[in-house]
């Protein structure tokens, strides 16, 4: 059973695997398996997964067998694991309790080489819906406090596996930068009486600038304080706070900005390694007027070091103005009809 | 002139770039110039970087030229600049203020190929007087508030060149860190009137378990709450609250430890790329109670990834217990014996 250990100087969190600790050699070739090796998320090895928890099928076909579309299973190697009791304790000054949680992966697609942004429209929404579903399960669990959803794509973005997948945990406390965001929104929502995500779409509508794309119920800007070059943060225009509360009839648009927004990245910094993170309300607090939920892109363009380690604070060689315009220029119209074609082809 | 801007919704600062900003191709390859190309830290360019700011030179040599051992440079793409005021204000909901700071680099010795805990003893320990006096010198300056050590070694902890060096940027603004580490401090010095690093030593000198190496006034141990794999914190075992105040003579204890924990590192992870840390007091309060100044040593072996970025908390495979057994265990006399025979061989 994995450890939560807290940092007795400050709130930070840190998961021990004590059982299959890493010795030195372990590290020495920490890479991505050959491309063209064996994939467990693929179409036919539905067996070589711990049994699925979700799965959008064929009706005729069986489960943990092939015919789905999208396919939630548990991490075969789990950071938390989902038996027993936190059994809080003591140990000196120190704190910790036990690594209980849920670690899950949402297979995107049978098909090993696409990646999110290349999928149908009507796929990627699928995948939101699958990811909602595990939301609202997870979250009956009253031993859990936070649910955080977030992708990571290429190597440099700590992807361990090429295959396209998202990946669910549930933590048995609410983690610090949640903690920090919901702490700072609230604090501007005492003293103004608005939640601070709406008061920054209303000057980022007002002022254009920061726009990378817009439809009716969601909007992408690059954040005035962007850590990262050219990261960008989808946002619902009218404010809700967690993300399973969202509308039914949004979802189309949801799956519409994101790969709007994935293939703009794309094209501009040719297919980076990148994360996404669903920043949202905490399990118990579905209703928040202070916070508003959204999802965080960060391509991985840049190396974190010494100074944002030590600071906290982050250096960012393009200003998100520029970042914007340059994402906002693109033509995606000839990329997304390709991609429709494609899609018809294989439809037949 | 960069600009530091701060996020709307928390204590978080980020430098942005405005002038020189970095287009999509820029980051294509952001790779270290190859071995053996030209380096502007080696002995004969010394024209090649701006005007010294200290060296510790041969009494006969002149400033910019060769005979130094070590020398400290403005950093030719300062990150923050020296010149002006902060002009802090408000753009709508943002707020922001000039990137005004100092960014110095320490270069630590001529020799290209030497990383720090391959030098002499003494070489050493004057690397850590250069730091100390450029502290001493850059807290007289009332604009800023928190000067920050920190070195990065290898491509994949950040280093953009190979040679090795230390860099220091001082801030106007106290770190996002530095604050929750003072702040978590004074919490548990207003509740039991004691220094938590100090107990923190009280403890891990009784349990040994997580000791690593120990000398006459400093001990090197492997935190509890460990975020990263053999990560390794060093503190004087006396109260002390600044980097800058610890007592001259235990300046060669300092060097003996760094040195000494570094080739363990170097031994156990085969030349692991790295990063060290000062984690000291802010520029106007050198003498605090509650905290007590420390270097945090972090291997990178592993990826920061989505799930670190998203909670702020940590997944870390090697148990600290685990990595400090494995360091302690290593027989560093054959190497530091090496080591003192090449030194012998280098000064005839």
């Amino acid at each position: 059973m994995p450890e939560l250990r807290k940092s007795p100087i400050m709130e930070r969190w840190v998961i021990i695997s004590t059982e299959r600790g890493k010795r030195p050699d372990d590290f020495k070739r920490e890479k991505l398996p050959p491309k063209g090796g064996f994939c467990p998320f693929c179409n036919g090895n539905e067996d070589k997964t711990p049994p699925e928890v979700l799965a959008y099928r064929d009706p005729k076909s069986l489960p943990d067998k092939e015919g789905w579309s999208v396919r939630v299973v548990p991490n075969k190697f789990p950071a938390l694991q989902i038996e027993g009791d936190l059994d809080k304790r003591g140990d000196g000054i120190y704190d910790m309790m036990r690594g209980v949680g849920a670690h899950e992966v949402l297979i995107e697609s049978p098909d090993h080489s696409k990646n999110l942004q290349y999928l149908s429209d009507s796929h990627v929404e699928s995948i939101f819906w699958a990811l909602r579903e595990r939301c609202l399960d997870l979250k009956r669990d009253s031993r859990f406090r936070y649910i955080l959803v977030f992708k990571n794509w290429g190597e440099e973005a700590g992807a361990s596996l090429e295959h396209s997948h998202i990946q669910i945990i549930a933590t048995p406390i609410i983690p610090k930068r949640a903690i920090e965001e919901l702490t700072g929104a609230k604090f501007h929502y005492d003293l103004k009486e608005r939640c601070i995500f709406c008061d920054i779409l209303m000057q980022e509508i007002k002022e254009e600038k920061r726009i990378v794309y817009q439809n009716d119920h969601f909007i992408a800007i690059a954040p005035y304080a962007a850590r990262f070059p050219f990261e960008t943060w989808v946002l619902p225009l009218k404010h809700i706070s967690a993300f399973e509360q969202t509308p039914t009839e949004w979802f189309p648009q949801l799956a519409d900005i994101m790969k709007n927004v994935l293939l703009r990245l794309d094209i501009a910094l040719d297919e980076p390694p990148f994360n996404f993170i669903i920043h949202t309300s905490p399990c118990n607090q579905p209703d928040l007027d202070y916070y508003h939920w959204h999802i965080e892109i960060m391509p991985k363009l840049t190396r974190v070091a010494g100074f944002e380690w030590g600071s906290g604070f982050y250096i960012n060689p393009t200003p998100p103005e520029d970042a914007a315009r340059i994402l906002r220029d693109i033509d995606i119209e000839l990329v997304t009809a390709n991609n429709k074609e494609e899609q018809k082809v294989e439809e037949k």
